[in-house]
């Protein structure tokens, strides 16, 4: 028990630590930016996620809150838990200043610290889960700060470059198709370890013969759609698909220009050439979809894409987000959560599609076979690409 | 043969007949009107389905359209077919008039019927399912005339009714749950018999134990949601739902109000007072979703809903559209045609929602256990309801 | 006062007759037809404008209303008198039909003459004026029924002609310029005579030394402006208007084309070949001003046009309506009337700009020097052109 | 001449030196807000103005800029100068930092300083109406510095208090009409003294008889308003004015809300209860005018003010903006400048309505009687309020 407590504390400090190291080349001006509605100030995910361990952690084991006029600007979207800010707005709020933030997280870190080192073993077990949960809430913001600076830099003139400590992606191998039987499979999280709350309940489902790519599509492939005027051709695409071309003059992926042979990418790091092997990325659902078209294939669902990750595809995966065709959805039996912890998946299944595996920016233990990420499908500011799929004939 | 050819002549006749009586209350102004983007006018739903007969069974057999430069006005969204007023701006069609439209359906009538009299059997065969093809998309619009004159009478301070030939819909039974077991089931069009190509690939899918109501969500059941605040209650609520209902001031389905302790609806045949006990129409996903939720229940999934038409629900459906939970997908193996036609479905895949059932504004033989209707989820001016379910136990 | 009677009965019946004809040659579906909100169906002209008599000379006078349930309709925006259908929904009035407009037409004209021809002498003077003014509001919709139905045809993809009763627009002379000493001058209606209410009071106002060319811009000299980049270039343009260009992609007047060396405009009539000395037509202010001053001239004032058209201007204006730099705003003095009829002017004095003369489109009769016609400065549907200005060296 | 000098650069370096003492009290994150795309992050005022000196004093003289590609950064609208940032994005630009702008400021000191100290009597004779130039226009970003941080900071939650370096706003004496005679009058500023292009050139206008109120328009008074429901009176409004009430649900003036039967207002400070006779603020002029003619009068024109400026207004201004019913157009023989600067002024000249006086946050030497401030109707986060107009009687 002691050794899970310092596990926990441990994983405490190392989230939170991680956190702050990649705001750490941010200048207080820079975290004050927001792109768009969708993306938010990096001090802001900063407090927001200090915010979640004070109000689901703390505050109902009676610590009061570090400053109670905050709530209203930390949170995000919990109705039941009270007003809030307009996400479009979250970069108007100059107070507190970066600086606070930081102070206010040092304050929490030491209450949460506190509380664990104090609690018997009946007080941890109940906090364990709420920890986890806080813990895995902090990797996905850790994704969005990185997201949501490069998505920032991108508006300006002078494209600054946000070097904050990321790996740069291994290089991807030859491409081959790795064939799956199908049949009844297993998807959905195992019982023990953490989960959010929609990769539950796992259950079985039906799947035809099917292959998937060992590699994602690279930029080389994107070239090969461009020269052929994909862009511009109906037929690739769907409906809303070719609307939204249309409407926004979209000709290359996210961030990425064509400058003579070569692409140029916009991303963490600044702008650089990207080699032709090297995954795509930025790019919407939609594109994803007409490229896979283009390409003789189809985008995997989510579940041939988890029972593959669980066998062939193991290790071969989280260099970037994965488009499935599934929509976001409950699993069968699916139950949100009681309170305010219930908002946290299931009110935003609709108008969403799945997307599976992880990027570079991923936290390195945030990606599983079962974790679901989604997105609205015009959506371009992730590190998003695809990996084909197609269907197996039937053997009899 | 020789009978499928009357037959067909028969089927041919009867549903373009159908189609002219749909619109015969109209007077030529009424045929004009647009309530919106997603509607249509009348007048345009007779000269496109006509224009369907023409593009696709005579003009590949080498007839010349009836006049060319109608194409670009009554083409709905075939890219591959060439160019096209938007979608938004058929109401400005004023020429040809409704009188012209009526002459062209009868040009094209004896055009097509004088292909099928003639046609010799390898002809006939090749012929039969483009015919059913078209019959069952002007089925279609026939549905949508209806829900178009809605629209556009609901938007006149005097309201006038729409006095078309459409059956009352039955008195609904009283309310029960039907238990299925679930297990391994299929769903999909058999391989006779005409179905729409996204009904295909017939296939198996797994099912959990589960129950539907042998009837639809009642104005009664509404009124209960209503008294609650339930429009105004965020936990019954999809994040997106909840933003809809707030941007557009929601507080009871399309064209419906309370008035003191009753419901008046707008509907064809023009503002009534609806039974407690009939089926809530008008309503979107959102509010479907909510108010399922509300009811300690939720939407049931296409297959649930499919595999029950099969069994205990038969029968039991058609007076409303149902909402299901389920996100407009392609099934297992799903293959677009090639050519124009290819575009009738598949495109659409995404950003909808299935509907199952049928209204009493569906033509009757146009409902059928594996057919597949989809909206956006905003969507409010088609005869859809809800229908509730819930996962039962797994008896060990 | 028996002449008078017999003139204003004869008038009455001319000016509402012209309506019809203007009317006469649309069928009913042309007559549903709405292309943007600023632009109304022909049929709702010709009631709204029926509708006028009905609820200032009639009403008053106890005569009911052929159809009450009607005010709701053809109310146009006098908040005094009730509710209305918002402007951009009269398209959406199937009924009452044109034919049934028609009769509404002949029944209160039937009203109208029988009051006046019964009307003693006291009666007879009171009712002049309001007989005045719902035939001069009559002829201001006459323009419209004119300028709104092209505006509609205009979205057609083929594009029908408009074939009412317009005479073809009189050559234009050789350019030169008109000098004007300015000084203290007179401008605004004179007490006899009808005028709107806008024109008044008649009052004194300053001008310097100015010239007025003789004729409007030509398409050859827009040619001189094309060729020049002149839509593309910022230093001609009002801020406003440089984002409108842009906004709208703009290279061309409304319903403008160039093919070639010539310029094809389509109006009243079809698309036809302008020749280079017509006047440029369907521009906004902000074109206006740009060409003006790229011509190294100005769009003169109000009062400037104005006192020309007593004098040397007399008779060579009402091709076009003329922009003029002047902002609309009450003349010095101006007082509203009472009532609802104080809403006919007054509500609108402000986003808006002063345009003078007259168009081929404009009823005979309806063109005055004190004149004021006005729209917003994007408008491009109207019939109008420029007129170039410059100030003169004070001579000493 | 040494004078000249030395008082020229005392002036640069108080306007400069106020710039940074208006910024003083704000963080650097204060400094990136932008709560609208009218509105300007402080941190862009401060560097905007500096990059003004560079381009039109320094560049012209040789001296290269600090950063050449800030250039794309902080020019505000100059066309002719180059491209630049969507006013909108302003609040996107992170770098450079606050702290990076002071310096950059001090540099830019500098270098003007030593080129004034160093001029020769001719230099010095082409720099000073240039220098003057630019700290006219920084002394207009002083005041945008104020109202746009208000505008900021009003959008938080929390409402932070902006206590940058404002005088409260003396006491109002009690309201009496000042009766002027007209007659022919000089509006516009003299040949001697600074003044923006549009001030001049000086000319004569013809006023008939008016009276102007001796004090602003109060609390007091727009409670009459309010309690008339007087914003939901159509009788009161322009057509446009309505529209916009309606639209944004308008019912009170900017950051204000009325507290049982007082009134709170935020603004520099904070928000605080303000007395009944303090002027009313933060009207647009669809209120103003509104208001105006609830209380049987009307706004005045500008030559009105500006001829009751030079007499007996004189002193009795400077509170607040007062709106006035002249639309901001040239005066007769407006000639704009050459080169970019030419766009200072004249390009605006439409769309907006002309403001007269001064505020609290006016730079105090910035006030004078032929200062033209203008903004678009629906503006509301500028100090204005208004004063009423009426007619005088002629007396014969």
């Amino acid at each position: 028990m002691t050794a899970d407590r310092d596990e926990l504390i441990a994983r405490y400090r190392t989230v939170r630590a991680r956190t702050e190291a990649l705001a750490a080349p941010l200048v207080p001006e820079d975290q004050q930016l927001q792109a768009m509605p969708a993306a938010s100030p990096t001090k802001w995910h900063r407090a927001h996620t200090t915010w979640f361990f004070e109000t689901f952690v703390l505050a109902p084991r009676g610590v009061a809150p570090v400053e109670p006029a905050w709530a209203v600007l930390f949170n995000s979207y919990y109705e039941a838990v009270g007003p809030r800010v307009a996400r479009g707005k979250r970069g108007l709020l100059g107070r507190p200043t970066a600086d606070e933030i930081g102070r206010y997280r040092l304050i929490v870190d030491g209450r949460v610290i506190e509380l664990l080192a104090g609690a018997d073993a009946a007080a941890l077990a109940a906090l364990a889960p709420l920890i986890e949960l806080g813990l895995a809430h902090e990797e996905q913001h850790q994704e969005l700060i990185v997201t949501d600076i490069v998505a920032a830099f991108a508006e300006h003139p002078l494209r600054p470059a946000y070097r904050g400590p990321i790996a740069p992606a291994p290089r991807q191998g030859a491409a081959a198709w790795l064939e799956l039987a199908g049949g009844e499979v297993t998807i959905g999280a195992p019982a023990d370890g953490f989960a959010f709350d929609n990769e539950h309940p796992r259950h079985r489902v039906l799947l035809a013969p099917y292959a998937l790519s060992t590699r994602l599509v690279t930029w080389a492939e994107l070239d090969a759609f461009v020269d052929a005027g994909g862009y511009a051709t109906p037929s690739w695409w769907l409906s809303d698909g070719l609307d939204w071309v249309r409407a926004h003059h979209v000709d290359a992926p996210g961030y990425a220009r064509r400058d003579g042979g070569r692409w140029l990418v916009f991303g963490p790091g600044g702008e650089r050439e990207v080699g032709g092997d090297e995954p795509v990325l930025f790019l919407s659902y939609y594109e994803a979809d007409a490229i896979a078209r283009f390409l003789g294939a189809r985008l995997p669902t989510e579940a041939e894409w988890e029972h593959a990750a669980r066998g062939p595809l193991a290790g071969r995966h989280g260099v970037a987000w994965e488009w499935t065709s599934s929509a976001y959805a409950p699993y069968p039996g699916y139950r949100a959560g009681a309170g305010a912890l219930g908002e946290y998946n299931g009110k935003f299944m609709v108008n969403q599609l799945v997307l599976r595996g992880g990027s570079i920016a991923t936290p390195p233990g945030h990606v599983r076979p079962s974790y679901r990420n989604f997105w609205p499908p015009d959506t371009r500011f992730q590190l998003s690409g695809l990996r084909l799929a197609r269907d197996l004939e039937v053997r009899r």
